[in-house]
């Protein structure tokens, strides 16, 4: 049985490859603020960077911990990044990143979790 | 063999267990300089969260990709995320880690690697 003292720490990171896109802040921004809506997650702190001549970085705090997306435009790569202490479901941050990225030519999807389960059973 | 046109993405994420310890930013600023010295990587921008009761969310953006720290005090939970397109070892991060949770009276330090193999292979 979970002891109730201890934290959830959900970590999910996606993969996308696309086509070449735009090296464009504002899209990525887009992307993450539908993540963000997606699964009612609060953000707390911004922080971002664009990287010449290609790549973003765009990373929220959330009052849940954090999303952090970097892109490769040029070779169509989108890693994303998000750590929360709630019990968000790894298939309900797949179905949220799949359909953040519609307005891209998506090749893959690809999701993993991290779990560090003695944190839980301790 | 690697198709030198895809990005290397390696994420080690680490979780340290220990006795309760301050909520103290400073200290947390403290442990991340230890790691971005240790692994010789470069801030490029600092993000920082003090939740109340308890809690420190710290990231940092490096021109590598980021650093992020976040902190369950009361528990005794340290959380940190690295992801970096440089190449350092899991060997390494675990060595950086474990050097810089010295003040710390630690019961366990756990690391984990995730890699999308399919992006060094595509």
């Amino acid at each position: 049985m979970k002891n109730q003292s201890t934290p959830i720490i959900n970590q999910y990171i996606g993969l996308v490859e696309t086509d070449p896109f735009e090296n464009s802040m504002e899209e990525i921004e887009n992307l993450a603020q539908l993540i963000v809506g997606d699964l009612d997650l609060n953000v707390v702190k911004k922080l971002s960077r664009l990287f010449y001549p290609n790549g973003v970085s765009l990373i929220y705090v959330l009052s849940e911990s954090h999303l952090a997306i970097h892109t490769w435009p040029e070779l169509g790569i989108i890693h994303i990044d998000l750590v929360i202490c709630t019990p968000r479901t790894q298939a309900e941050f797949e179905k949220a990143l799949k359909s953040a990225v519609t307005n891209y030519t998506t090749h893959s999807v690809t999701v993993k979790a991290v779990n560090f389960d003695k944190v839980s059973d301790s």
